[in-house]
């Protein structure tokens, strides 16, 4: 009990450290003693480390009203707007530390250990518009860690007539700005986040199976890329079971200050476990 | 990579679930690989298990404008309240299923598997009244796992006038409940989570050091008590470095829907890597 009597922050961060090195334990590894942990994972390293530079990109959810003024700054809290991003990149600043301040780890004092996070997320875009501007707003900002989601307005601008793509479009294009990625940033730390809706608001039966398509491909492309996925329609079917579908996201698509929450955590709970 | 890029909730629940062996290996442990994991933790178990009934205590923080219609009803919404206890409830629903319902785990489908969760929190509440009402509002609902944060009222009713407390004071009564508890139910888990205050609305410099004390005081409770202990204070502290501190509690303890989301969030990533 005494780790998890002493202060949580340190234990369950220091918890969620450990955990890397378990995530690749077989379940024959745990019952059997012959196997050294260390052994399971000779060369990965946690997804997050020390001085990183983390950027969130997507659409509207993402964006969340963010001030364009501050965008620049690291870590500013309007910069990273009032949506899930803003509260995992909270839960990552608390937990590793800002840039230019000690980090809370006292392992960790020096002033360059803690992190710089941006947000460069835009309400309505789709991912051709984020191929248009990934120069200025990934690929210059040299993020150690990249975390996207996209999708939605992908299928529902087309269903509106305003856009035309299909699940197919969406992948091909996909795949060429995370193959573009990975040839302007060779080191980078992939997220790709699973785009989701709520069967509420602006979600009707017309969405699928169509969107269930849109969603295979992210995960798809998650695989093939090497990229660790966040499964949030996962995580919103099972919310889905203990509140209506409308307290987590009134429309279907944006979510409410509880889908931000379940998203945030998340996030964070499957990056701080997440290997590379 | 892939368990990373598999569906994120089996991978970071299960990556929580082996995370808790992890928990107790030394640094030693973890350099060398002499250490089998599986002799580090010989009896323990995770805090959640399957099946458990869960139940949130407190005050306003808990309490959060829950339904008391429903309150018998377990897993219900309203009866849940707004706030962090709400929001971990679903995190703890969503990753192990609720009671009545086919677990999320494909590898546990009974129905009984699922947990049932509660709220007694209630507005204003400080030590001696959930004294008062404890059999009603924890022995008779036979918890597995008893969350309990208590404490600013103690202090903030005693300073304007409508209580009289001190720390040694809050430190006896509470000892007394959990000596209580420990009694009625000797096999509930406890968890004990930290007072906290922001610096700022209701809050100024003739809270401290007193109210620090009562934060000491809850965690040797904990400590005495083999409690997990979630050290919100601390979470808040570095929040606070990133974010003013209205932005987590308006008033300086009534938590916003940032602060709402990142205690939830805390709470889940310290009870998800407890041992017991």
């Amino acid at each position: 009990m005494t780790n998890e009597a002493k202060p949580a922050r340190r234990e369950f961060f220091g918890a969620s450290a450990l955990a890397l090195t378990g995530v690749g334990l077989s379940a024959a590894g745990l019952t059997s003693c012959a196997t050294p942990i260390v052994r399971e994972h000779p060369t990965q390293q946690p997804l997050i480390q020390p001085g990183d530079t983390v950027l969130f990109q997507g659409d509207s959810i993402t964006d969340a009203g963010r001030d364009r003024k501050t965008a620049g700054i690291a870590n500013d809290r309007k910069a990273l707007g009032n949506g899930y991003a803003w509260l995992a990149a909270a839960g990552l600043l608390v937990q590793h530390g800002a840039a230019g301040e000690a980090a809370p780890d006292a392992e960790h004092t020096a002033s360059n250990s803690g992190l710089r996070v941006f947000n460069r997320g835009i309400s309505g875009h789709k991912v051709l518009q984020l191929d248009k501007r990934w120069q200025r707003d990934c690929v210059d900002l040299k993020p150690d860690v990249l975390s996207i989601l996209i999708g939605v307005n992908d299928i529902w601008h087309s269903k509106n007539g305003k856009f035309n793509s299909t699940p197919a479009i969406y992948e091909k294009d996909y795949d060429a700005l995370l193959a573009r990625t990975r040839e302007e940033l060779p080191k980078v730390r992939l997220i790709i986040c699973e785009p989701f809706v709520l069967r509420c608001g602006s979600i009707d039966e017309s969405w699928f199976p169509e969107f269930d398509e849109y969603r295979a491909a992210a995960r798809r492309l998650a695989d093939q890329h090497h990229a660790t996925f966040v499964a949030f329609q996962s995580m919103f079917d099972q919310a889905a079971k203990i509140a209506p579908p409308a307290h987590w996201a009134g429309d279907g698509v944006h979510p409410s200050n509880a889908g931000k929450a379940m998203m945030a955590h998340t996030w964070l709970a499957t990056v701080n476990h997440a290997h590379v």
